[in-house]
Order: C-alpha cells, then structure tokens, then sequence
C-alpha cells in the first residue's frame, strides 16, 4: 500500500469531501455555473505562482543532485507550462492574462498556499511532499473518476471537456505516479512508523482547504 | 507620521472593516453572544502558537543582539504570559486546557497565521513586523476605542471587560507601543518609499484575514 | 544506545581530533597560551550569537508546545545567561565587551555556524540537533575529561579553572544531558535507520568544523 | 554607479586579495600547478551544488512571476549547464565524474555557501543576491583582466585557457551583467542608504571567503 493510499484512508471523510465535492460532480456532469469555473480558474492561476514556490523551496531542501532535478522538474513544469497553459485557458474564458496578476488572492487560496508552504519551509521534503499530495496527485485521481470510461467517451461539447481531458490524461497521470512514488522514496529516509499521524493529519487539513477552495468558486456562482 | 498609520490609511475599508467590525462593537456593547467568544478564544490559542513561532522566526531572522533580543521579548511575553493568561481565562469560559490542543484549526485561523509565517520566511524583518501589526498593535487601538473613558467607566458585569481591559490597558499599550516604533525602526533600513506599496498590500491582506477571524466568531453563534 | 554515542563511534577520528585536540590538551594541562584562548574567547562570544540564531530555529520549526518550550530554553539560556557570562569572563581576560561586537567573524566561526544554521533551515528539528551536538554535548564530554577526579582537585591557580569547571559541572552536565535526551525523542519520530548515514555524516562534518575552531585559537599563539 | 562598484570600493583590499589573489595570477599565466586547479575544480562542483540551492532560495523568496522568473533562469543555468560542463572538464583532468559527489566538501567550501545560504534564508532576495555576487560578477571581471586583449590573444596551448575563455566570454558576461542590473533594481526597492553598509560588511566577507576558496586550491600544491 502507497503512503498516499494510507494518507487518503486516514483522512476518510476529509478526502470525499474534496475528491467528490459538488463542484467537482456538477464540472463532470457539464452542469457547473460558469461563473463558478471562472473564478476557480483565476484563484487557480494565483494558486500555481504559490506552487512553484513551494517547489522552488524543495530544490533548496534537496542535499542531493538526484533529489534537487526531481524539485526543479515540478518547478519547471510550472513555471515554464502549467502557467503558460493556464494563460491560454482563462484567455479562452475571457479572463485577461493581464488582468490575472492584479486579482487578489481569496482567502481560500492563501490559506491552502501558506500551510503548504509552511510545511516546506519549518518541515523536511517529506513534509513538503505529503501537504502538495492532495493537489498534485489529488487531480489525476479526481480527472480520472470523471472520465472513467476515457476521455473519448465525453462529448465533444461538454463545457469542461478540455479541463477533464487535461487531469485524466496520461500525462498528468505519470506526474501523478512520480509524485506517488516519491512520496514513498521520502518514507523510507525520514518516515518512521511513529510519524505517521503527524502526516495524516497535515494531509487531512490540506484536503480540507482543497475543498474550500471548490466551495470558492461554487459561492461565486451565487446559487 | 508613524508607517503605522501610513498603512492604516492605504488599507481604508479593509483596516475598518477589520476594526470596527460587527464582532467588536457587540463585544463592547456586551451582547455578543458567548457561542461567539467562546469560539474566538479556542482559536485565538491555537492562533497565539503559530504568532510564538513567528516571533521565533524575528530571532532567527535578526543580524544583531538588539534585534535579538526585541523578538525574544515577544516570544517570551507568548509562550511565557499570554498562553497561561489564555489558558486561564478558557478555563473560566468553561474551556478544559486540555482541550484546546486537541481543537483543529479553524480555515481562518490557518489563513491569517500561515501567510503572516510565510511573509517572514520569504522575506526580511520588516515583512514580518509589517503582516504581524494588524494584530499587535490593531489589538490595542481596537482595546482602546471600545474603552473611551477608561476601564473604570464600565461596568463591572459586563461580560467582556476582562478582555477589554487587557487590550485598552497600559501594559498592552506599551507593547504597542514599542512595536509602531520598532516598525519605524525597520523602515529607516529596509524601505525605500518604492517599497511602501508592496507592504502596504500585504498589510491590507493581514487586515482581511483578521476580519474573518472575528467573522469566524460570530459564524459560531449560529445567528 | 543513544543516537549521540552512534553519532561518535561513526565519526571516530572526526570526534576523536575535535574532543582531544591539541588545544583541548593544552587547556587542561594550563599550558595553552594566553593569547590562544583569548583568541578563542572572542570567536566564541561571536559564535554563540549565531547559536542563538540556530535555537530560535529550533523554536519555529517546532509543531508543539512541548518542543517549543524546549528549544525556546536553549535560546534563553544563550541570550539570558550564557552571552553575558561570556562578557563577564572576556572582560576578566581584558577584552572590552564593547569591542567584542566589533570583531569580525573568523573563517572558522563562519563555517561551523552557517553550516548548523544551514542544516536546520534546509531540514528538520532532527538534523538541527545533530548539527549541533557536538558543541552542546561535547562541551560537557571534554569538560568532565579535563577534570576526571572533580573540579576540586584542580589547583585554585590553574588558568583555566573557571572554565574547566563550567564545562564539567554539574549544571552544564544537566544540559547536555537533555540534549542527549531529545536527539534520541526526536529520532524516534524522525529517524529511520535508512537515515542514520547520513545524519552521521553531518555529525562528522560538524566535528571537523569544532576541530578547525580550536585550530583557530591555536594559530593565534603563533607558536 | 552600481551598486556592485559600490560595494567593491567598499571592500577595498577584500576585493582585490580575491580578484588579484596569486592563484588567479598564476592560472593567468599559465603557472599554476595542475594539483592546484585539480583541488579548485572538484571543490568548485560541489560548490555549484549549493549555489543552486541558493537560487533556488531565490525563487522561493520571490514574490512577483518576473523575479520567480529570474531566479529560475540562474538555477536552471547550474543544474542544466554548469554542473554538466564541470562534469566535462572534470573528466578531462582526470576526475571521474562519478568521484565527485563522493569527495568531502573543503571547510573553505562550506564556509563561502553556508553563509551565503544564510544570508538568503535569513535576509531578503537582496541580501542573497549581494552575498552571491562576488562569484557571479567577480568570476566575469577576473576572466576579463586575465584576457585583456580578448581570448584569441591567448596562446592556444595554455593549460588553462578553456577556463580563462569561458569566464571572459560574451556569454558569462552577459550573465555577470544581468546580475548588476538585477542588484540595482533589487536595491531601489529594498535599500535605503543606511542599509548599505550592512550590505557592503556581507559583500567583504564573502570576498575574504572567496580568497580562502583560492588559497585551499594552492595549498593542495604544496608549494
């Protein structure tokens, strides 16, 4: 068993309530207010500048080169593609690139971003790794339960095609994978049985500010 | 005119939203109901933990003993005074000490706290004390304006006096005191006028999220 | 077996060189130059500012009030007792408390206090520790071995009586005692045996850097 | 005037015994002793290790994409081209890549990169950024007073004119370029004078430790 499948059972009803939350049921049923996608975009692209902190901060954790190319990887792939991707989609919304620098954070994506990098910087890389988990493995997880049957079987119009296809993509998929098995990596150097707890609890409060973080942009729907 | 209250006025709304929220004026009013503080006063705990921590980082932080030292004192009034006062003033509202560190934090308690960490952590002294001010220092001029005549003018059965007279008092004024002086200090060395924005949004950020803690509050009584 | 006495056996002469070097000798035997010591005196002084710094690390990277507590102790008897202590004894050795602040870190003191500080700021509260036994604890060590049969049956004129006798007695074994203690508390929930290489080889490394240190104060006897 | 003139001329002799260091001299002349470059070069790749960790530090420390962005680029710079280039050159002198990672870093190694990783984990991207410049820019200036006349004035079969070509290139020097601008513009936001003589103390001192990085590769000669 994987230290992120004993993560998610600790955390039970913590973990429901974000993979399955409404507004990720309604995103996958085609049903989401658009509004509520718009603005979970927005806060999602201040959400990723956050990230690649944190990542930023596991290369400088790393004592070894094999550990700082892993940490760096994360960080590019944020920096020089998810944020680029990002741009391109909430241009496709009409959500101005330009104007996404001047929005100001939510207070949901502040107090997701801030714990995660909090871990980081007073914990070690494992600390680091298992607050992210919810996100970086959480949304292949949470792609691949809205397509079981594959990408293909989605109509072709379904509003949020794009987005699904993207998390349950095989792509994403094998970061999600990498992340998994680097969380087990990290286990064995500095996770002894006692510490367990500790991690589930941290993991079971990062699920709960990800499932603010949908309820944020439900709320902006209004209904 | 102190930094202080250069970034009271950039913050406008957010600083009296904050301030003179509805929270407050029914603490001093008396009617706040004692759902509502009793709640305020768990994570008000949990929260002066995480702000011990912070003052830990002003040591760290700090490149000479003055520095040292003024942080230390912080630390020290923390985890030294005002986690006992706490404790004891819990255990008056009903509140078993034993309980309070197994509460979880509240969403509002992590956002304000972790982001006040995370300003430290990123960045010099002077981002610390800036994200922190909302609090030491907002706390005694919210203490003295719910006080306007004094402690003495009111009465003696008011539900709220203990706290009213511990934040409108002259001990906590001098530690306000100390610390808009400690701001001024900082700035003479660490902020040219082109840094004022930059500070000033993460002031009003820290005033935002104070505002929610007290609406955490009032959410717990339910009306 | 505690952590402290692996961490020995596996620096072997790293420890060795460090806890029985020349000037160690010297010391003992009261024939260590007067400007060798003085030299030492001074880089010390400087070298625990940073040691506090480390200590307040320790602080903020702690996740419970019991481990805050402990380190804010450490941080305490530094700033509270120890730096004074220091300016107390330097200026019996006619060295100007005033001029100590003025006096620029030596490479040696730069090297073994960053290096601690690096460790804790890049790790965890275990390899902060780690990084700093063999000061804490080894000054205890190399203290009772100068004074086998008591600080009593050292002669009342021995130069360095009064800090054979700080080092060796009873309150300072106390010290070190606990922090054998926590290494051994923290790597229960810290340490698989998977990481016991390479917290030794930092153990090693930081025992080089001690060995370096009192090189320092041998070279400025010139002899 | 820069910021980076600035704090040389503050340094004075700090400056020079680094740029003008006998090292530098011979290599310049073609006389240094091959066990000297030897020493300097293995210790210079694990020095590279931690100046990514420092750049890394960097991004982590950003607050705006433009800054993320900047620091990325220079930790890229290290982890993709630097330390693979130091690998080829090592391999040409006879030092198997593989045995690197393995060789214990020099206390003048750790001395120079703990502080450095120091001055950024406690300071500001500022403080960091002047602590990493006189390696950044000094490297650019010293290759160019060893090939005053360009590289093609350098006789093709000097031993050490692949190191002298690199560093007084186009390409470095455009790196050493970007890195005084980014002072400057780091220093109009966070340096107020009365900061500058704290910041010019951090550059000498990394100046002297640069001057011991020179000399332990000389000393590994013997002569």
């Amino acid at each position: 068993m994987t230290l992120f499948a004993r993560l998610k059972d600790a955390a039970g009803s913590d973990w429901t309530d974000y993979a399955e939350h409404e507004f990720v049921r309604r995103l996958g049923a085609g049903t989401l207010p658009e509004a509520a996608f718009r603005r979970y975009l927005v806060q999602d692209y201040l959400f990723l500048i956050q990230f690649a902190r944190a990542n930023a901060l596991g290369v400088y954790k790393s004592r070894t080169l094999p550990d700082m190319r892993a940490a760096q990887a994360s960080l590019s792939a944020i920096l020089d593609t998810e944020l680029r991707l990002h741009e391109r989609i909430c241009a496709r919304w009409g959500l101005d690139p330009q104007a996404l620098d001047r929005e100001p954070e939510a207070r949901e994506t502040i107090a997701y971003t801030r714990f995660v990098l909090d871990c980081g910087a007073a914990g070690d890389l494992l600390a680091l790794q298992v607050a992210l988990s919810p996100c970086v493995v959480g949304y292949a997880e949470i792609g691949r339960a809205l397509a079981p049957r594959g990408i293909d079987a989605i109509a072709p119009d379904h509003p949020y095609r794009e987005w699904i296809a993207d998390y349950a993509g095989a792509e994403y998929g094998a970061v999600a994978e990498a992340a998994r098995g680097r969380l087990d990596a990290l286990a064995l150097r500095f996770m002894p049985e006692a510490r367990f707890d500790e991690l589930a609890a941290s993991f079971a409060a990062a699920c709960r500010m990800e499932r603010d973080f949908w309820q944020m942009g439900l709320d902006a729907a209004g209904d």
